[in-house]
């Protein structure tokens, strides 16, 4: 019977998801705190995975999330599937991290690969790269689906 | 030669568009600090427009923002032009605010006018509406095009 037989479903993967989300968003949303009033501060960030998947951003020491960071590298990273329908329909991962400033010279391609319009501006003076390094991610993918992962379960070990 | 005249380019209206962001957009990154570290925390939310535009959200104590909101309610939103392509090419809206739950008699047909398919579960106890009382916006929109909004010039007051 196995030509009516329907498709298995995939059996649900909280590690392949977090992998996935932490290799295939291109955006995230980044909380910081504020620097003078330690209020929590949202803001859109682009994003490219390191050679292990930990996100990097290329920001501007003219916006807020910097001069936060540069004061507090305790921030979060929202990852979810943007752009296909409802979002809260999707996993998405919330990433606990310390953000560090990392030299250029081995984050520019990473990154321009997944935004090469960002080589107009990533020689710029105030931009700098700074890596996300995770220290939990929360996965949310619907009820019953939520699971904590260590960052060993995130990361893939670069060879 | 009116004719020939290329269309005007309208000008950048920073009112126009966080007001536009805060009623449009039908989910957000919500920012909040974990209830017993004080690290920053970034979520998804599906929001709603109250009567002058402030967001409402349905959020459960089974999720950790709400814990961490019912410890300390100083939040913020990120709104954004999400499935338009590149959201960093668009404007959004970085919302300060303060979070309190509120009656659900008000709040539940202007949520469910947006989120219909919350009906499944805006009823369960252990589900609350909640309003981002605005303190201040902080709206970037390209270069140069970085605007702090005042409650006042984001909300519409009720007739």
């Amino acid at each position: 019977m196995t030509e009516t037989s329907p498709p298995a479903v995939p059996a649900f993967d909280p590690v392949a998801e977090g992998r996935r989300l932490l290799r295939q968003s291109p955006y995230g949303a980044l909380a910081t705190k504020d620097r003078q009033t330690s209020h929590p501060y949202a803001s859109l960030v682009a994003v490219a995975p390191d050679t292990d998947g930990a996100p990097l951003i290329l920001i501007s020491t003219l916006a807020l999330h910097t001069l936060n960071l540069l004061a507090d590298p305790a921030c979060s990273l929202l990852l979810a599937d943007i752009g296909e329908g409802d979002p809260t329909s999707h996993p998405r991962l919330s990433l606990m991290t310390t953000a560090r400033e990392v030299e250029a010279a081995a984050a520019k391609p990473l990154y321009l690969a997944c935004h090469p319009d960002a080589a107009l501006y990533a020689d710029f003076a105030d931009f700098s790269f700074w890596r996300l390094e995770p220290l939990t991610g929360h996965l949310v993918a619907g009820f019953g689906r939520i699971v904590d992962l260590a960052p060993a379960q995130l990361l893939v070990p670069s060879a």
